[in-house]
């Protein structure tokens, strides 16, 4: 059931089931082409490094958290992007094999002054590994449709 | 020639050469692994959307300037990777064929506490398109080695 600006409320907190799981491949991938500094692309400079190992690029943590928050929060018929992203914190690094969760608690709701169809959600979005430390979170500042603009 | 992290003065600018132009293929290709949203995926959608057409992923552009920064401002030998992003925000659409460089302006730098051969050095970055119109911008928490850590 699409999830409009009305159906959710300040304080709701969402722990999501989906998984995603960040391989070694997909990380040389992403920093070759995004981020390619050696920490993300070679295990023996990364050794070297304040990782200690091998660890994905930030962009590519949240772009992983991003594919979980469209797919298991996002609704096709209600989101309508973003504006911004504040206080994107990176708090541990994400190595090959982790496997990423994410929790999302709704911090604060407003109807849009200038668009009536449409409200403003900011949601905190926290990302997991699977022994459940904090590898990243942020708080987004989402635009979402009104059921009732009129309202 | 490494930059390190005395080598930077607060208040300095930087407006760097390196284009990135961010084609309808790369759109679809990042939209499809990371953030499959209609207006990122489908030219129909998108037209019914606030973008007007379709349109990158925010952390799309988002890596296509972190590309710049790594190839044009940070140095593979001196950069110690970043612990987060403040102020991040979406403020134009980023169309097929748009062309972005980036601007980075160095707002604050101190040594690390816990870290002697650290600092932490503060950028803002713009990203504008090939209008001259600033299409993102982001403040990044960058750590960065000192050349002499007992000055």
């Amino acid at each position: 059931m699409a999830r409009y600006f009305e159906d959710v409320e300040v304080g709701e907190m969402y722990e999501l089931d989906g998984r995603y799981e960040i391989t070694e491949d997909e990380i040389t991938e992403f920093a070759e082409k995004y981020d390619p500094q050696p920490f993300h692309l070679d295990q023996e400079a990364a050794e070297e490094s304040i990782f200690g190992s091998l660890a994905a690029s930030g962009w590519h943590t949240a772009s992983a958290c991003m594919r979980l928050f469209v797919d298991e929060f996002l609704d096709a018929e209600t989101s309508m992007g973003a504006r911004g992203i504040d206080n994107l914190r990176w708090k541990q690094p994400v190595y090959p094999g982790d496997e990423i969760r994410i929790e999302v608690e709704i911090v604060d709701k407003r109807p849009s002054e200038s668009r009536p169809g449409m409200g403003h959600i900011k949601t905190r979005l926290r990302g997991y590994n699977q022994d459940d430390e904090e590898v990243i979170e942020w708080t987004a500042l989402g635009m979402t449709r009104r059921r009732n603009p009129d309202a």
